[in-house]
C-alpha cells in the first residue's frame, strides 16, 4: 500500500497538454512535489514542458505508481503494459466501467484479469485518486491544496469527495489522507482501513460508504482497528436504497442491519456529510468523551435552555451541581445567577466571571464535558473568554465544546478556540447532534 | 403600536456620554435616522454633541416614544414622568426586574401600576428594544445595520437576539422588524403578532418563545393570522423546562401540548435557531410548498442517494418518473443516467444538460418541488447551471431548493441563486430538515 501514498516515481498515463483535461490536472498536481513524475502520452513530445513518453515501456527508470487517465477502452492495454514494466501499483481514474452498465463491466473484468496475472494492485477505476497531505502527494484531479490534519477520509463517491475537499479548504479543516475508491475492483474500505490504522499521521478514519463488498470482513477489521472510525452510510430509506442501486448497481442491505453491525464493531455513525467531518475533527482535536454528563456554562439564559433541551433530547444528562460547589458558586456569582446547570452567569459577565466558574468546577468535576455558550452582549469579552477556556482545557484535559453565537463579534475568539483544538459550533443543536455521534 | 415602530419623536432616558454604555449606544443608533431624538440625562449638558435634558418634563415638544436605559430602581420615577408628559409608548431596556427575583418583581409591579394609571404601553423591561428596518429605526443597543428583508423576528431572549442579528448580517440575511420583548409586562407575542399581520413589509413571522402568558389567546390569534408563523419553542425536555424556570421564573407547559396546539393553529415548528431563520427565509423567498413530492436533479450519484435518504426519512416522497417523461429523458441524457428519481445526469454534465432536463420536467411536473444538487467536478458549470435554475424557477414558479456543495468553486453560483430567491443549502440533510418545518 505504501507505494500508493508515498511512491518514489510516478507515471501519468494520459498526461494531456490541454489544461482543462483530467490527465493534465493530475500531472500538474503531481509536479508540485519534488518526486520524479513521468508523462505518458501517445501523441505529445512535451507535456507541461516535460518530456513525454509513448508508453511506460519507453521509460527506463523503475516506476512505483502509475496513474491512468485515458478513455476506458484503452485502459486494459496500458494496464498490461504496466504489468510488463513491473509497475505493481495503479490508480485508474478513467470512468466508463461497471458504473455505465454491461459493456463497461466487461472492460472492468478484463482489467481485473490482467491485474491478477501481473500482481498489480488497483485503486479505482472511476475514482478521483489519492491525496497524502503528509507527503505532499496529490494524485487526483482535485485542484486545491488541502490543509494538514489528523483525519483520513475515504469516499466511495468521487463527486462528493470534490465537494467536501473544496468546502474543507474554505472552512480551514485539514486531512492526513484522502482516498476516492470509485468502483473499487481491488483496493477498498477493508484494505485502506487496515492501512490507515498503521498510519502515524492519522488519528481518526472517516468513511463515506454506499455499499460494502464484504461487510462481515469490514466489521472484523473495524473491531481490530484501534483508531475511531466514523461512517456516513448512504441507503437509509427505500428511496435511498433504490437510488444506490441506480447509481452503483450494488444491492444494499437494510440500514438497520448496518447500524447494529456498526455498533457491535465500535464504528461511529454520522447522519450527514457535515456531521461526519465535524465529529471526525472533534475527535482528532480532543479524542472521545468518556461519559454523558454535561455541564453547560452560559452568559445567556435562552441559549442555555436550548442547549439543555438539545443535549437531553440527544440522550445526554445535564448533571446536577453538587451542594458544596453550589455554595462556592454563590460566593463568586451575582445573586441572580441560575443556581442550576446550565450555569447562567448572566448577560453582564466578563471573562473574569467565566474564569471564576471554570476554576471552581475544575476542582472536582461533576461532569464529563463542558459546553460553553457565549452571546456577544454589551459587556461580553469574547476573546478573553476564549483564552480562559483554552487555559481551562489545557490544564484540566476536560473536553470543551463551545457555542460562541454570532457573526463578526465572535470571529476572532472562534479562531483562538480553533487554534487551540476547541471546536466552535454554530448553535447548541449542531453541537449536540455532532457530539451524539461519539456515543 | 405604530409609535413603537415609527415614532415621530423619541426621548432616550439615560442617554449616557460614555460610549460603552447602553444608553449611549441606543442614542447613537437613533441619531442615524433623521427623526427628532432627545437626550435625557440628569447629569450631562451635552450628549454626543446634542443638548441634554434633566427630565422629559423639560422637553417642550411632544414625545411619541421614550426609551429607558437607567438603573432599575430609578425606572418607576421616570415612567411616572413619562405619564405626566403624556408619552404613551415606552421601551424599558433596563434590567433588574422580575428576572432577578422578589425585589425586582416588586419594582416591576410598581411600573405596571403607573403604566395603567397613565395608559402607557410598555415594551420590556429587560429587553433589547425594537428595530424597524423599513423605517430606519434602531431603538436597541445592538450595533450593526440589519439588511432589509421580509421576515419579522420576535425574541424572548435579548442575548439570543444579539447573536442572531450579528450572525444574520454576516450571512446576508435580512429582516423587516426585530423585537425583543424581555420580561413582557405588557406588550408580548399576542399583540405583536397581530400587529405584524397587518404590516405590509412583513411576509413571515419568526418567534423564539420561552413561555407564553396566555397560550390560548396566542393560538386563537395565530389561527386568524394569514401570514406564516414559525416558532422555536424552548423547554422541550425536562432539563430544558428546569432551565427555563431558573431563567425566567415561568412555569412551562409540556412541549407536546405546545406542539399539538401549534399544529392546530397552523403554526410551524422549528428545532433550532438556524432552522427557524432558514425556514422563515425560504418562505419569504418562495412561499409555502404545496405537496410532499420531490424531484431530485443531480450531477453526482452519492449526494443524490443521501438526498433521497434525507427527504424520505423526513416524510417526503421521491416521486416516480412518469413513463412518457422517462422516454424523453432517455433522448437527451447519456445512456448511463440513473433512469430514476434522483435524476443523475452524470458527472460530466454541463449547464446545457441540466437545462434539457429542466425543460422536460417543467412541461408536466410530476412533483411539488425541485431539489437540484451540484458538485463542482471537472466539467461542471456552476454559474451557468445556477442561471438555468433561476430561469426555470421564474418561468414555472415551481419551488426550487439547491444544494450546490463545495467551497470557493460554487461561491459565485450560490450568490446568483441567492439574488434570485433560491436558497442554497450546505447539504441535503440541512435542506430536508428545513423544508420539513413547512409541513
Amino acid at each position: 500500500m505504501k507505494q500508493f501514498f508515498n511512491p518514489k516515481t510516478i507515471a501519468v498515463i494520459g498526461a494531456s497538454r490541454s489544461r482543462r483535461k483530467v490527465g493534465n490536472i493530475v500531472f500538474r498536481n503531481l509536479l508540485k512535489d519534488k518526486r520524479k513524475v513521468y508523462a505518458v502520452n501517445i501523441k505529445a513530445e512535451l507535456v507541461e514542458g516535460k518530456r513525454s513518453y509513448k508508453s511506460v515501456l519507453n521509460i527506463k527508470k523503475r516506476i512505483s505508481l502509475a496513474v491512468i487517465c485515458i478513455p476506458a477502452k484503452f485502459v486494459p492495454k496500458v494496464v498490461e503494459e504496466c504489468g510488463i514494466k513491473k509497475i505493481r501499483n495503479v490508480i485508474i481514474i478513467s470512468s466508463g466501467f461497471s458504473e455505465i452498465g454491461r459493456q463497461g463491466k466487461r472492460l472492468e473484468n478484463q482489467i481485473k484479469k490482467i491485474a491478477k496475472k501481473y500482481k498489480i494492485r488497483i485503486l479505482g477505476p472511476n475514482c478521483l485518486g489519492v491525496i497524502n497531505v503528509n507527503e505532499n502527494l496529490n494524485a487526483t484531479f482535485f485542484e486545491g491544496d488541502l490543509l494538514p490534519g489528523d483525519v483520513a477520509f475515504i469516499s466511495q463517491s468521487g463527486a462528493l469527495g470534490v465537494a467536501v475537499l473544496d468546502w474543507a479548504i474554505k472552512e480551514g479543516l485539514g486531512f492526513s489522507k484522502f482516498i476516492s475508491i470509485g468502483n473499487a475492483v481491488d483496493i477498498e474500505f477493508n484494505k485502506l482501513t487496515e492501512y490507515l490504522n498503521e498510519d502515524k499521521n492519522t488519528k481518526v478514519i472517516a468513511l463515506y460508504i454506499e455499499s460494502l463488498k464484504d461487510g462481515k470482513k469490514f466489521m472484523e477489521i473495524c473491531k481490530k482497528v484501534k483508531k475511531p472510525i466514523i461512517v456516513l452510510k448512504a441507503g437509509k430509506t427505500k428511496a435511498g436504497i433504490k437510488a444506490t442501486a441506480s447509481h452503483t448497481g450494488a444491492l444494499v442491505g437494510s440500514y438497520d442491519v448496518y447500524l447494529s453491525a456498526f455498533k457491535q464493531s465500535g464504528v461511529l455513525n454520522a447522519n450527514s456529510i457535515k456531521e461526519l467531518l465535524l465529529s471526525a475533527l472533534f475527535i482528532s482535536n480532543q479524542g472521545l468523551i468518556k461519559g454523558k454528563k454535561a455541564c453547560i456554562l452560559t452568559n445567556a439564559g435562552g441559549p442555555g435552555v436550548l442547549c439543555a433541551d438539545n443535549f437531553e433530547f440527544n440522550g445526554f444528562e445535564i448533571a446536577d451541581i453538587p451542594k458544596k460547589l453550589m455554595k462556592e458558586l454563590n460566593k463568586v456569582l451575582p445573586k441572580q445567577w441560575s443556581h442550576n446547570n446550565p450555569i447562567d452567569v448572566i448577560g453582564d459577565a466578563q471573562a473574569d466571571r467565566y474564569k471564576k466558574v471554570l476554576n471552581l468546577i475544575s476542582k472536582k468535576p461533576f461532569f464529563d464535558f463542558l459546553i460553553c455558550l457565549l452571546t456577544p452582549q454589551a459587556m461580553t469579552e469574547p476573546i478573553k473568554t476564549a483564552q480562559e477556556l483554552v487555559k481551562f482545557h489545557k490544564k484540566t484535559k476536560i473536553p470543551v465544546i463551545t457555542c460562541f453565537m454570532g457573526g463578526k463579534r465572535i470571529e476572532r475568539a472562534v479562531n483562538i478556540l480553533k487554534e487551540n483544538q476547541i471546536m466552535n459550533f454554530e448553535n447548541p443543536k449542531q453541537a449536540s447532534d455532532v457530539i451524539k455521534i461519539l456515543f
